[in-house]
């Protein structure tokens, strides 16, 4: 029995910085109910989904600042309860990104899984690998990226989790395994190597990523736009298509893109890569749309019992270096005189 | 002042079970002498570089069986002597894959880093992800893959080494910091992240890469043999191509390939990638042929001071798992009645 699901991605074209919540939110509830009409299972939605990318603004206004941020319970929330109240009523699940104020004043990037047959969450994702800087640019014109200003790094780790009632739990496999990720995330080959030593069967990531930024990092306007977007492009795309293939696993990465206010620039780019590395479905446009694809969970086996089948293959003796230390050590240098070989030179010897 | 290298790699065509050992050599030392003529400082030479690729026989008789494998000095016996003379001569460093037999019996899959200059070896590697099976397959006309018979998995970890002599040592940088891995290593993450974490430039890895093969892995023939090919290629492409970008180091590879025997079909595919990911030389052919290009390690740096400046961005506290467990431990199976959110039924509550 295959144990097939049918997922979609839903893009997010252009949310300007004034666009009211509620015609943000409508335009969410749209594209769910065209994946509905397509009769997907579960949908995807970006990174940060329900307001313009605000970590590009420098905010100083401590009340505006919040008013990008998501208060209280998600699914009952008067920005947000219309999405989960619509993925309720059609019956699909939904997993969705939002900027989260906790009860005791921290703030996320955050995305959680919504189980529309139980109407509960089962499962939150906090964004560890926060891009960006504390410290806005000095100059007024450049494009900032301040995440790591207005997040706190995720606490929650990696999990995995089972979802029940997408396809028949085969006594072989059970429920389906799936996780989530956010954005920068995906170019970390921990993120996704934490979910693959759970058996991960389906990575879900939404994102927000500059193409051609002029001023972005404080560089020079002296960029090619169309190279800028193209180089974008290809590394969203190499890092989605190399870890699915690297740990089995099917991946869904939803994009909010276009050229929010007429000046700042999100790639495209939303895919549905299979656990060989061939991406499956893949938006046309910068725009609101629907992509949509079969994936039998199944196909993740061949490679989890054999080329990725890490019990077989891992060496974790020699893998110490990844958690004793965040940052790199080079070896040392060497010296002229060093080179007979001595104690010490860093030469190997037989 | 540019920290450029001219790096090459050799590829390998066909080399049959039955080519004698000073054929092969005397090939090898004409790859290094076109690589000098086009001037090359550094070449790497494929995985288990001096004879046919012998893992996919079974053996077992054991003196047939030790005399794929070299024993004693690499850099002066019989059967590989030639090239490191050769090397020497031209003042070319080599990274040189072969069968090591060592003098306490153990077998390992290995390569070395050979400093033309002082006529020493920098840094040795054995390889620690061994593919394959320790028993042959029951059917007489399957391919084998029997390296984790043939071979121990490596006890050197992934040690990263500075090289003098080819390119000034500015003082902001040092010397070159390379690193080696062999063949499937490229495939896991964790052996570029260990390299990465030590600040490394270039990657070297030698591969035997099998495309269409009848019978591999004991499945069926229903394979069609240009897909295959195709696959295999563009698997090697991707992680190469993914490693090298979230490292920000070049990465050079180097193919046996060719029909050996007329019978076992490896893939060619030699390239050299730049720190953005994009491959900057590729071979064109499946035979004996010299890609070369010049590395200018400085181009390193945008993506370790940026997106993969590690120090700012990785967050061990939350790798743990990588480390602590080689297999997959699956979230446990779901029981509907714990979809109420009681305690325990791994249900994310708020």
């Amino acid at each position: 029995m295959p144990r097939t699901i049918r997922i979609a991605a839903a893009q997010v074209g252009a949310v300007h910085l004034n666009d009211t919540r509620q015609n943000t939110l409508q335009r969410l509830i749209c594209l769910l109910e065209e994946a509905s009409s397509k009769g997907a299972q579960v949908v995807l939605f970006p990174e940060c989904t329900f307001t313009t990318f605000f970590p590009r603004h420098f905010i100083s206004d401590e009340a505006e600042l919040e008013s990008f941020f998501e208060h209280g319970d998600i699914m009952t929330a008067d920005n947000t309860r219309g999405l989960f109240d619509k993925a309720k009523e059609l019956s699909i699940d939904i997993c969705v990104g939002f900027a989260e104020a906790t009860n005791d004043g921290e703030h996320y990037n955050t995305c959680v899984y919504y189980h529309a047959k139980t109407g509960s969450l089962l499962s939150k994702y906090r964004k560890v690998h926060l891009p960006g800087d504390v410290e806005p640019f000095e100059d007024p014109e450049a494009t900032n990226q301040l995440e790591k200003r207005y997040f706190k790094p995720g606490d929650l780790g990696f999990k995995a989790f089972r979802v029940p009632d997408l396809t028949d739990a085969t006594p072989e496999r059970g429920e389906p395994i799936f996780g989530m990720m956010i954005c920068n995330d995906r170019r970390w080959a921990e993120a996704w190597r934490c979910l693959g030593l759970q058996g991960i069967e389906v990575v879900f990531c939404g994102y927000n990523t500059a193409g051609f930024a002029p001023h972005l990092w404080g560089t020079s306007t002296d960029q090619d736009p169309k190279e800028a977007d193209a180089m974008a492009l290809f590394h969203h795309k190499l890092v989605m298509q190399a870890h699915s293939y690297t740990n089995s696993c099917f991946s869904v990465s939803a994009a909010r893109c276009g050229w929010d206010d007429g000046k700042y620039n999100l790639i495209a780019g939303s895919t549905i890569v299979g656990p060989d590395g061939k991406i499956i479905a893949e938006s046309a446009t910068n725009e609101d749309e629907i992509i949509i694809t079969d994936c039998n969970l199944d196909d993740c086996r061949a490679g989890k019992t054999r080329t990725f089948n890490f019990g077989r293959h891992r060496r974790t003796e020699h893998y110490s270096i990844i958690t004793l230390q965040a940052g790199v050590v080079e070896p040392p240098r060497l010296s002229l005189g060093s080179l007979d070989g001595t104690e010490g030179a860093g030469i190997w010897k037989a």
